[in-house]
């Protein structure tokens, strides 16, 4: 006993460092009163870039909901056998990934090349190709990128993938001004971003290029990372001859950041047995932090299949969680996520984001929301649609009820550890303070203080099947 | 030996983790000089509001020293019997008790009703109720407020109850703007920082409020969580009728924040023997982070107890401080205090805050204070009295001396472990310096840099008495 | 096994607590588009102020890429026996000694003086001396210097030390705005940032002081701390006369900043021998966190020797670097740095940033340097010589080449654990990449994706003559 003492003192500290630690170094880049919202609109993406194999759609991050959270949000789609160039950006991203599957490179640095092509495989070739794991993806599924970590993305299904990205702008981890950038190290996309920078301005740069886009009747862009390199500087870094050096440029290249791939994908991957496949992917409860390294840290967890709720009430849906316990990643990158699903008329209790700001996609159907900011003024009343964003600024009541058959979302939140505090319901803060205080507070009577702490058994979902049960109760 | 190795290493990273990470992420909203400081002035709350049962006093948060520490200061007083009604902030909070005694709850999401009345007790009422922890509190309390954790606040005492509270704006907790924001979940309270946000310009939805209150012919305002929220939407949260739902938006409540008990205030609490209650609190010696879960973490430490003193110079003062190593939680809102009184005439030795804001309330007495910038000019030096609050920035030189029979005060300093470095004395910077280095940069004897590193033997506090020696001796 | 688990649980937690938090909580000043940088240059020093025995020189840190990097910088010339009065600053500072050698003393608040003069030293003096530890240095040291914390330095060599300075005004341990600032405990020093405060504008206070030095026919200033607090109030504290205090003041003292030792400096040392000195220098190796306590914490780590090379290239040249691996105090202020050299026609391989903004300063030679942003524009594409800053934002490639016999450098990074991805070489990101999704990416045959992957099998550096080794095979 005493042996272990020091181990468990120490374990102590340690876990209450992630206790405390979670959640660290948000920067807000607001001087004023970004979060004096009045108003807070569901919203649609308001710029949509075409691209040769598919669509990349942005909100515009000046939305004064967006600079509140700090946040910049995207929507890609990339059809079947289509390829997302790799690029990094400058802030961490969470997707997630609203339909279809593939995989996706995440390159670390100093990380070796553990995927390496059998000497079978390509005997007559020029060699064995070999390079760092490639990990696959599916619906439901929510990937964290780092700040600075170049990833690529292959859509190998029949079905289109549709992702949703949030950038996490304010995060400390990202050390340059509070514009969303992408630096691509291929093709020759347009910047995503680029109407919203400068406010609307164009920089200086950026004018120039499209001017000498238009001297030069159209295509003759350069947007990657080797554009601003010479050419000769290229053949010397890769040790190559100048004309290959210049196809890096990509300066004739039309088709967009994401292309498509001629005949199919090759790369080394591990067998696809569908029995070994559930096996890793079941994993996740024995993550211990033990068995994991940098190099092949956990980068995705599936949120979305019904068996991972982690909130289940028949009658009214369920919700799913991410954050540091179940995806260490996360702590790094200090953002969480929640899948929820809400049936046929269900409500998700009124509540507030304790440590965060929420940002909310719907993914199927619709819903009634009402935010409520410190005044206690309705700063949104109204629908939450298929594929609009909506932001819940920490600290302020929402309430969601679902008008359709079926109300899907993904709340994107702004802390590794985000935590809730439910208004009504069995573990609400309503229910943790003395019937008396609350019978003095709204003056009401013991008894009707007492309804108000304990009517409510459920917890975050209720189905409008227990009002009628109240109703017949009263 | 080898085997505990590990552990102690573990041990070693764990304790310096602590140490490093003391006093992480505090944002600063100043884009551009909001601590080139003049001239600092004391000053006393410029706002105050009347309730039921006490006042709530504001410094305007838009004062340049407070812009600069990035801090809003409230003084509320609670009348015998008076209850705070629940609310929670978007910034952590720490609060100092000035004067009185009461019960606060505080309620942590997710942690259980460990409160429970007992089976005798309300046998023939409509149940047992059953709330979270409820503690009391004290003259002399330090109390610790997460950002967006909701508690309330009775006073039980025959005294009113004086509080004084920091809110840390430049949190990274605070993930909103830098106003302060109170969200109540009862009642109809005005807004404490209301004048002093949109930097003295109301919000148009305020602006509506107040027209709506006026063409209505007063009180008829809404201003808690409920009141943006339908009371239909309320009753079927909570699975009570609508008229009870109505009660809770609380329209025509014009108690205030603050309001009166009816009757004494019932609820659940341990029996309150001297004797446990101070074996209770003498046990602060024994917290060694084991027996602390996040449910029924330590929120409160007494600093106003002469015997809890951490300097003690009979003839000149003491100093209470407390800080994250005796008060764990304080790591989590990265705040700490220090509470001091000095004697007739005594000093306070000349020093700075090494790396936190320090805002000292005056609790008693007058003293005279001198606080001098990077350019040697003094931008404070003048009387502070009873009820005036002074910032100090980081790294500014500061002395106090006693100008009354005493001196109390109480600092809130923005980083939870706050350091000061002593400009003269024992343990001074001064001191730490070879004395021929001394000699050379002030061109002044070897004799004479002896007698300014050894003359002084007191460390942070000097009674005017020592002076006279040095006279006779001199 | 079993027993020793919690321990190891505990160590992975704890060194994914050092993972995941190095790297915390950089604060970005910056509202709007400062690192919007359409043009960097590489720059020298703007201001000059000439001290008795030395010379200031600053870079104005309202230059753009400093804006955006938050940082501003200095270097100091301190001629043979110059003392660089003691001082501290409200950012954490990396210092670089570019040349000589000497003692620093740096002031830990209550930390004991462990120097002490032996009783056969000074028998006939005034009593013993005693200080806290001194510290020497040389050429190529990395000394960090804490927020707050005092410190001073002498020249004990025979050249002039010069040192560069990087102040990481953007440091959360900053809790004032985004000026840098010296505080002086002794002599008359002029503000070195004092023209780039205020965006050029002079504050009042300053405006006034410099006012009163004209009426005052020059010399009279005092900006030293004493100067703003009353010479009764120093006698007290002090416990001397109020003349001594008011040499205190430093009024007629126009020696500035850096001045002249009468005589030889005097101070507790232990013995200088050789073999000691190299047997502390070298014992680095053996620190591993255990045996440092906050007092004796290490506070410098030699980059200069070759010996100390973490790259090595023998025909292209080698890197070295520090960061909080290997000096943990570099957790604490969260700045890293690496030391570079470059031979002939060498180049340092195209690379990102990946979590750190990057300070070039120009020890000796010149290259020729590209940087480029997101959009693919080469924002610098020039020389940097020596004595030239130069800044790489986060996330921004950068290429170097030699044009010199010799380039050599250091770079100032804004993270503890700064990391750096390639573009090109065996360690690089595309190295990572399937070769199909180079090829698909940027249209190039499976054989030339090859050729990009593998033909470059050095890490970080190449010399030309690799080059010649591609034309001969290709």
């Amino acid at each position: 006993m005493a042996r272990s003492s020091p181990s468990l003192l120490c374990l102590s500290l340690c876990l209450s460092a992630l206790l405390f630690h979670a959640s660290q170094a948000r920067q807000q880049w607001q001087q004023g009163n970004e979060c004096q919202l009045d108003r807070i609109n569901a919203i649609e993406p308001d710029n949509r870039i075409q691209s040769e194999a598919g669509t990349i759609e942005t909100w515009n991050p000046s939305h004064q909901q967006f600079q509140c959270a700090g946040v910049a949000i995207v929507r890609r789609t990339i059809e079947p056998n289509g390829l997302l160039l790799p690029s990094y950006s400058n802030t961490p991203q969470l997707i997630y990934i609203v339909q279809g599957r593939g995989h996706t490179g995440i390159m670390f640095p100093g990380c070796p090349e553990t995927f390496e092509e059998s000497q079978q495989f390509e005997e007559g070739g020029s060699g064995r190709d070999q390079h760092q794991k490639v990990r696959t993806f599916r619906e439901g599924d929510i990937i964290a990128i780092p700040a600075g970590v170049a990833h690529w993305c292959h859509n190998d299904g029949n079905d289109p993938v549709i992702a949703v990205t949030v950038h996490d702008t304010s995060s400390h981890l990202n050390q340059l001004d509070n514009n969303p950038r992408n630096f691509y190290l291929a093709g020759n996309p347009e910047d995503e971003f680029q109407e919203s920078q400068q406010g609307g301005r164009l920089s200086r740069s950026q004018d120039e290029k499209r001017k000498r886009r238009q001297r030069q009747g159209g295509s003759s862009t350069c947007n990657n990372l080797f554009c601003g390199l010479d050419s000769s500087f290229i053949a010397e870094a890769f040790n190559i001859d100048e004309s290959l050096a210049r196809k890096l440029q990509g300066e004739n290249d039309n088709r967009g950041s994401i292309v498509r791939v001629e005949g199919q994908l090759e790369f080394v991957r591990p067998p696809k047995r569908i029995q070994e496949e559930r096996q890793l992917q079941g994993g996740r409860g024995l993550a211990n932090g033990l068995e994991e390294t940098f190099c092949s840290m956990r980068m995705k967890e599936n949120i979305g299949d019904p068996s991972r709720a982690d909130i289940f009430t028949p009658e009214a849906g369920r919700i799913t969680t991410v954050n540091s316990h179940n995806l260490p990643v996360l702590r790094w990158i200090q953002l969480s996520a929640e899948r929820g699903v809400l049936y046929n008329e269900a409500m998700r209790l009124p509540h507030w984001n304790l440590n965060a700001n929420s940002i909310i996609y719907a993914i199927r159907g619709q819903a009634r929301v009402q935010i409520v900011n410190e005044n206690g003024n309705s700063v949104f009343d109204g629908e939450l649609r298929e594929g609009q964003v909506l932001t819940v600024p920490q600290n302020f009541a929402v309430v969601k009820r679902c008008e359709s058959d079926r109300f899907e979302w993904v709340s994107f939140k702004t802390n590794d550890n985000a935590m809730v505090n439910s208004i009504a319901g069995r573990t609400s803060a309503i229910r943790a303070i003395p019937a008396d205080v609350l019978a003095n507070a709204w003056r009401v009577s013991p008894e009707e203080a007492r309804k108000l702490k304990f009517n409510r058994q459920e917890t975050h979902l209720a189905s409008s099947r227990s009002q009628s049960f109240r109703a017949a109760a009263a």
